[in-house]
């Protein structure tokens, strides 16, 4: 297997798998919608034994910018989802109750989002000075999985540094994929996965709106596994028998839905739901010690912190014309699934655990045998 | 294709479509968890131009009884979700707050939710004498879909005979499928469809527990339909290019999941929800026009309407045990799905509205195609 | 007691009750809001023991238009809230999805929800023909609570008749509270209630915006009830410790909460949610039994069934301008709860089973008396 | 009114101010249900001017232990409701997945939560070895509320520290009230309030068991007080009408509500629900910019981490049996805010803000002044 894990890593699309009939945007990821940046902050350091505080270390920390220059005063709006609540997305409540989100969106591992949070405030308050003052006090989205089968988890290794700089790193354009920042070490299906994206454009007749999705994909046992529909995790499990698979812990799905379309809260709540779907495609069960959980938000209208208006006229896509957004962020969410696998490398962390790249050679030969007729 | 459509409907799995790992149960249908009772009333007449309160009428109710003798006295406990709520289960806000079961669960079209509440009370005080008198009212539980490209809804056919006679055929042992009861005008994926069942039977190791789904199902486009898996309805489209198919109504679906397993209440809504994954792998968007709703009950504890107990054991299944009653949840609900469509005949309704059945063959054939390696 | 009931019954606010501090609009009731109309048919027939079928009655059905010649076509923005979900509002799951409310809003009894539902679906399709056909189908709002103590409910008397008059009858204008419509047989805090409205105008820097509140009222024990905060209940208790009251059954509370402001679907269902708060500030504990539920919708935008747009311009208030909304609809919830007490005279109904008026001379009393300051 | 201020504190009923009809436990506070402990860290440092970072601070961290030794391995059974939205608890997404507690509960102020949500992963992972490793990952119960009046929240002052000497001091018995802990910069209604607490014991014929809440209430506008029912708030509102009030930011309210009646987590999410009646009792209106959010657990079953059993037989209270325990929970959550105002000193904070205590002495001249009755 390490022979088939040193080929080079490509996105599906690349590959020729099939995913969707709505196009991609030009970078296939979620910074096609526009103004919105990504960066991480990766950690990969020591091998061998766990010692908690030293390491192995499999971390990182990933950062979604939704707009702007100026998150803080020029809000974006926002919805959330829980499929499975056994997870956290800190922060979430506030963007159900007012449908806005006025701070970056943080993606890391689960015991770190208590260090992710206050070195979040503190990079707000030193941003955006006057907050807990003459401003409101603000409430960091800072998401998480469980990448304790690779990474030092205990060790609480993400902090300020990595913090400011994933936000520092932060660009439009083309989006790293596979183990970096938030998704170092996650595992989707027992093959090494993390970070993925992809994005869909809607024709010009639909609105010619764009639908951006990230995950940090953590979830799922191999047997579960459907790439394009196609029931792949099956067809490899007898192959990877003697592979030990991480147990106990079932890690958990964050993704994060981006759109121009002019969507309310709460129709943006009902895009994320949509992520359900996408991920019920994928093959997983939501099991219980998951958490699914899908955040989404829409650059249309821009909510200021400050005004003196008491109405304003909102654009709203009218809610009969929303179901070509639906199947887009479904596709879209779909295929950032299995670009984090695809981007993925095989991964050794702590205690040696193991963690196979998903094999795309034979992946690609599996989809590319399915015909549907005779011909 | 009228030709291909002569041939003799199959269940699923009698036709070789593998659907999961779980092995169902005797009849593999809902009435596999023992006491649970399924009955139907159809009614099909007339054809050709739509007049109102005349016909065509393609339309029906199925009824499901959860269990026992005396559902009124010893309730069964119950849970939901709404994945789409663009539709209705009369009733259901009940069940979510009780967490309760104490009438039989009806499935009709949407403009007969009323009539058939109406007869399913009407039927409950004359079974039941005191209700509303010495003892409590009830609210019946109704579910709906749209069958209005075949059926005379506006016609609200169904009522109190349809209601009696459903409720008096209900028994255990095989369910029919496909064009019957409430199922009768239904559509998914633009093939005919209706009424679907299937289970899964756990290991002993995993609890021995059955699980058993009903779907009254009516939801999306043909382009949409996957099986298995694959990509079925992209394949058949081209075939299907000359065929008109509704437009304006979606449809929806209604899904009803039993089991024997001790659940609570809160657990039953967390395997209500496991619905939406299924619903995503046979390829539906809930659109903005449907309806997906999920019920579950559970016949391991009956709750006495009447006691002078304080404090009760209740027999729970430990949360930690859940995964496979999910997993096989999933399974039974795609393989329900997929029943619906392989045991409904072509149909025609009002204005002449046809409806084609899958072609089994063609799909047979399309799945026994896919090898994942090269033999 | 008997003596004391035969006082002519008033609002309230005419009584000097101080509830809140915004002003009432000018009927002090639902119909302050522009196009808002309410209709009642009230059925009282028959006395002495109860026979299934026969009676006594003392039921009805209410119905509020929320607004417009044709609400079909022109939708209202709408919102819900269920704060105890032991009862029901049938159609509200598509209210919570769609955030639209396209048919008139009945209040009944329980067990003619059914009935009700069916009546309102034949007027529909009689009014909007294309019902079904040409157009899509429709789901009515019907709520309900329980008259049990003092009607045939079982008899389920409420019928195409009874909703084919409330609507006829629906005007704007003042609007006859207590003992009429849905509310006949009602009781709140062991006093018979029924129907209740108030309303609220804010001032012109708070937008000027009209909130009004209609309730069918029928919770609570005696010791509960608070009136302009004082625990009256509490006070009268031992002057009625001889009067039967009901058990068993604990009723319920339906809110319907109207507004001019321009609000989302999701700021509806957050005004829906402060009336919790007001049913909290009368006494109610909401308890195991009952159903507390809330709709709420704004007249401001219109959404049409059809249209060939894509995205349109919604006038939407700032939500950091909702407080005064919130506190508006607060106090009008709490006068409109009161105002079903105070309108409702004694009421003798089945079995010879009694409920008492609120005695107004006594509570006017109670409240007066409390000066916070010697003067 | 400084003179005013410098009354003692005492206690709601030790001043005889009547609140509910169920009688308190030993100390009518959280701690009388058997096995939690309450602990506090307070920060008072400084005055004058605001420097971020350096102060003047007034905030801290309150902490609940629900039970136990071993939270981690027995966990309680926990549910939650949010009222309010615009505030947070992180980790409550899992409370309401899971039903279980497994943490400490802390109180903190808003932009203190990463701090402290960071420190308590730390005292677990060093407390309970093998977190992140052999066992599971946890997330902690972390609530806030907006002190940023009085306390330079921007400076992040609360931190391991203060973490570790609030748990270190948690202990049964008598809970400090007012100004203390994660209560200290909090204001009610424009009085200084903090954290409160209350207890209410059923009577053995309803089950005997204990109810008891915590509140860290910081909520409201002078006019909407209600005590005991009330309108103190606008009784005293012209006295005041010189002293300047905080603006911009509203505050929050979280409550914690324990008990020993066998609930499960469907039953305590109910429970949670309740409180939102309490809080409407004492005139909160649930401002846009206000978090209102409940938590509850029980103590009476404990759900172990690790076990090979598959079913378990738990205790649970008969539905109809609840409505004493919603009762009491309304009024302990009452009493307990009430208790935050009445423990709670004048307090002077940043930049010369100040917070008056609520004048005892007047309030109870105004309770006991109303008399239902001339005698």
């Amino acid at each position: 297997m390490g022979e088939v894990a040193r080929e080079p890593r490509r996105r599906a699309r690349n590959l020729g798998i099939p995913l969707g009939r709505y196009r991609p945007g030009r970078w296939n990821a979620i910074t096609d919608v526009g103004g919105v940046k990504v960066g991480h902050s990766t950690l990969i350091r020591g091998s061998g034994r766990l010692v908690v505080g030293q390491g192995p270390v499999r971390t990182g920390v990933t950062v979604i910018l939704p707009d702007a220059e100026n998150l803080f005063e020029e809000r974006v709006v926002g919805g959330a989802f829980i499929l499975n609540g056994a997870g956290e997305v800190s922060g979430i409540t506030q963007v159900m109750e007012w449908g806005l989100i006025e701070t970056p969106i943080l993606l890391t591992n689960t015991l770190s989002v208590g260090a992710v949070t206050d070195a979040t405030v503190k990079w707000m308050v030193e941003r955006f000075p006057g907050i807990g003052d003459t401003h409101d006090v603000i409430l960091p989205l800072v998401g998480e999985c469980d990448d304790s089968w690779l990474n030092d988890v205990a060790g609480r290794h993400v902090g300020e540094l990595q913090v400011r700089e994933a936000i520092a790193s932060a660009s439009s354009g083309p989006v790293a994929e596979g183990s970096v920042g938030g998704g170092t070490g996650m595992i989707t299906c027992d093959f090494k996965s993390g970070i993925g994206t992809s994005s869909r454009k809607l024709r010009e007749a639909e609105g010619g709106f764009t639908v951006g999705v990230l995950v940090m994909s953590n979830f799922g046992q191999m047997h579960q596994l459907r790439i394009a529909g196609l029931p792949v995790g099956e067809a490899l499990r007898e192959r990877y028998a003697q592979t030990p698979t991480r147990h106990g812990s079932y890690g958990s799905l964050i993704a994060v839905v981006a759109t121009d379309a002019p969507l309310t809260s709460h129709q943006l709540s009902r895009l994320a739901k949509r992520g359900a779907l996408a991920v019920g495609r994928v093959g997983s069960t939501a099991r219980h010690g998951s958490g699914e959980i899908f955040l989404a938000f829409s650059t249309a209208n821009k909510v200021p912190r400050q005004t003196r208006k008491m109405v304003y006229r909102m654009r709203v896509l009218l809610d009969a014309r929303i179901d070509p957004l639906y199947e887009a962020t479904i596709e879209a969410t779909e295929e950032a699934i299995v670009n984090s696998l695809f981007m993925a490398e095989d991964m050794e962390g702590v205690n040696g655990n193991f963690s196979p790249a998903l094999p795309l050679g034979e992946v690609r030969e599996m989809v590319a045998r399915w015909q549907p007729w005779e011909r």
